[in-house]
């Protein structure tokens, strides 16, 4: 394959706002454009889940966001655009990464130390109100990535550490189950997105409450930019555009020229009330036509819902479904009637060939005792156990390779050499790697 | 319904043994043919994998315990028998619970635990070496009963806390998301069921090395019974039943009158030979018949997959497939066309009734301010903070009904009342209990 793979989750939770649009939205859509690039954007509702537990509002954010990404020019039938919960496969791959996955690896997660570290900063258990949905987050979200084999996911530096976790998950299925099953993905960090500031100069946020929905009306638009916070120099003074939120989100929606042209009419001395009028007009321009697809668009959800399900169709038949199918095979969730016999009839045969075995029994004494027997050859003799258990426990440690100091409680039989017995403990211990003990 | 749903898992690792046979096997079978209850039996591979990394195994495993259970005499026509990995449902609903369960309780699993304690013992990190498949396991659970709302588990001893998880994740569920759509089930504990002790006395166990496998040849049933540890005492001498393995397992195999009478051939000083024999031959006669029925199976793989697809199918199409979409509804993942905008439209509403809003701004001093404002009127105005982050802090504070001590960082508005103020901030906390601060 030439192409890149390039995948990209989508939040379902909240109402679109311009810092969305700004920061990721507008980006990814300019980015599925470029040349030898297969694009894969999801709606990310599983995980939304896992903070979201208000279904109608999660149904409806979901539709907000398809809507907000159609009408920003996302063309589904040019990349992959589905839903998460439509594609069965990602939890069971998830089942199947959950059983390679270190535990230790998800108790470094930022996101769940973050939630111990406030934990313990109010004196509460280290897991108080943490959900196992917090915790298993990385592993859903190597799923998402290592179901399609993408090769970048474009991520903001605090999610680095969740695909590092999904190369760790690979890697390890890859190791165990012998083969490449998984392409081993890579972060792609743009240090340069922009983030937007809010009304009140921070970062714009939901959790802030400072937010400008990107899709508001005209009348709302300009209400809230009339509220975004500035100083109260009089129009004539010089403005400062450094830690201006005004002119910083001038400049997210305009070229560099006229970004400059702005920062004149600040030194300039211009009024808080024509800037911000600038300000709107300039906003009001690039979201207005995307506002009527978006406002056409969520009057027909039925063709939002279409357009997804047909996206998750397509894409489980083309990929997900075959290569779940090839990773089931591979841990050996397969159809039975291709049940291979060979080890079975080899582990047989491999027996019949006077395989060396140990015998327990409990003499007149009362004390339990074994033997290493190899066809009728006694190589060993143990000295008496006060309990089978004893006797039990010797013989495995044995089979393991563990002779002991001195080798005090057994004896060699008659004529049975060092070499004998060492050659008949390792034929137990290679039994022991390829097959659980059942030499 | 009038009938009981009764769940029973089957561990699909190792070759079947007695020990199997007459704890699990044979008291479930009977089980399954009680009126009045619908049975659940499944080949639980998914828990599997959490141990068992050899595919060819795994494999082989899932046929040979498949094809133990119908030669037993399980009725695929009777019962609902399907493998676990037949069911996506389970994957999914597992990632559903897993956003409601707390991880807390996963902590304390026996399992996890004990897997921790060994780590402590040897030094090591508590969770070297273990993978998230063993610290999610009751989670998986939980899922395996509740997708078919199962009234009750029969489990040992040591699996009652894993039901008691499921009821526990099964309530939080309903309790989150409004209505009873889950069953709590109970776990049934028999503490009758009988344990074989193995070849050595001990427990019979894959792990011990101390197992009769099931179907062994006649030849192999014979020597492996000859192998059963005695004392050496002689023929004609009085021999203990009290802690012989040998009588254990026959009893387990005769009725209470031959049981009787083997006791007074022991006490009658029968020789360990004729005793061995006559184990021999009850084993033999109960086990000759199902082991023809068994190989005959095992010689049509394609058969017992059959089986198993049509029972998963089947089991799907009643229940799997609607109940998971009951849940699916229940959290949110919705069909998009059939979008409610009750919601949205409500909270547009109130947002026009002139709701209380908070404004921030920098003024002359450099100072970042904010006030509380409703419709014209000025309820609340703060002094002056260092930074725009105090400020919003300070205003998230008092959203959340923090006003503080003394309130000495903001004044009442002219002509405001307490009332008045205390009114618009309730407005906000109950804003924020049920829309996450989107007033």
């Amino acid at each position: 394959m030439s192409h890149t793979r390039v995948l990209t989750g989508i939040t379902t939770s909240g109402t679109p706002h311009l810092g969305n649009y700004v920061g990721a939205i507008r980006p990814a859509i300019a980015a599925s454009r470029a040349a030898g690039v297969e694009s894969f954007y999801f709606l990310a509702d599983y995980h939304s889940l896992i903070k979201a537990q208000d279904p109608a509002r999660t149904q409806r954010s979901t539709l907000e966001i398809a809507a907000a990404w159609l009408a920003c020019g996302l063309e589904p039938d040019k990349v992959w655009f589905y839903r998460q919960s439509d594609i069965p496969e990602i939890p069971e791959l998830t089942w199947l990464l959950t059983c390679v996955a270190g535990k230790g690896i998800l108790n470094r997660a930022h996101a769940y130390k973050a939630a111990v570290d406030r934990n313990r900063a109010e004196g509460e258990d280290d897991d108080a109100g943490v959900s196992a949905g917090l915790f298993m987050y990385p592993v859903l979200m190597a799923a998402d990535i290592l179901i399609f084999n993408a090769h970048k996911v474009p991520v903001g530096r605090d999610q680095v550490q969740h695909i590092e976790m999904a190369r760790d998950f690979g890697q390890r299925f890859n190791h165990i189950y012998g083969q490449d099953f998984f392409m081993l993905p890579e972060a792609a960090v743009d240090d340069n997105v922009a983030t937007l500031p809010g009304l009140d100069g921070r970062k714009m946020s939901k959790s802030y409450d400072n937010t400008i929905p990107m899709f508001a009306s005209r009348n709302e638009l300009k209400k809230l930019i009339a509220g975004i916070l500035t100083d109260s120099r009089a129009p004539g003074e010089p403005k400062d555009i450094e830690g201006s939120a005004l002119f910083q989100i001038y400049q997210a929606f305009a070229s560099a020229q006229d970004t400059a042209a702005f920062a004149q009419a600040f030194a300039d001395g211009i009024g808080w009330g024509d800037a911000k009028q600038q300000l709107f007009e300039r906003i009001d321009a690039e979201v207005t036509p995307l506002r009527e697809k978006y406002e056409a668009l969520m009057a027909r959800p039925a063709e939002i819902e279409a357009i997804l399900r047909d996206g998750a169709a397509r894409l489980r038949a083309q990929h997900a479904t075959p290569t779940l199918q090839r990773l089931r095979e591979a841990v050996g969730l397969r159809d039975l009637s291709q049940v291979s016999t060979v080890d079975a009839k080899s582990a047989k045969k491999d027996a019949s060939v006077a395989a060396p075995t140990f015998k327990q029994y409990r003499d007149a004494d009362g004390k339990f005792y074994f033997k290493l027997v190899q066809g009728e050859r006694v190589l060993l003799q143990s000295t008496g156990f006060a309990s089978p258990r004893d006797a039990g426990q010797r013989i495995a440690a044995i089979k393991q390779g563990e002779i002991g100091d001195g080798a005090s409680d057994f004896a060699l039989g008659d004529g049975v050499t060092d070499e004998e017995v060492n050659a008949a403990l390792a034929a137990f211990v290679a039994a022991q790697l390829e097959g659980e003990g059942q030499a």
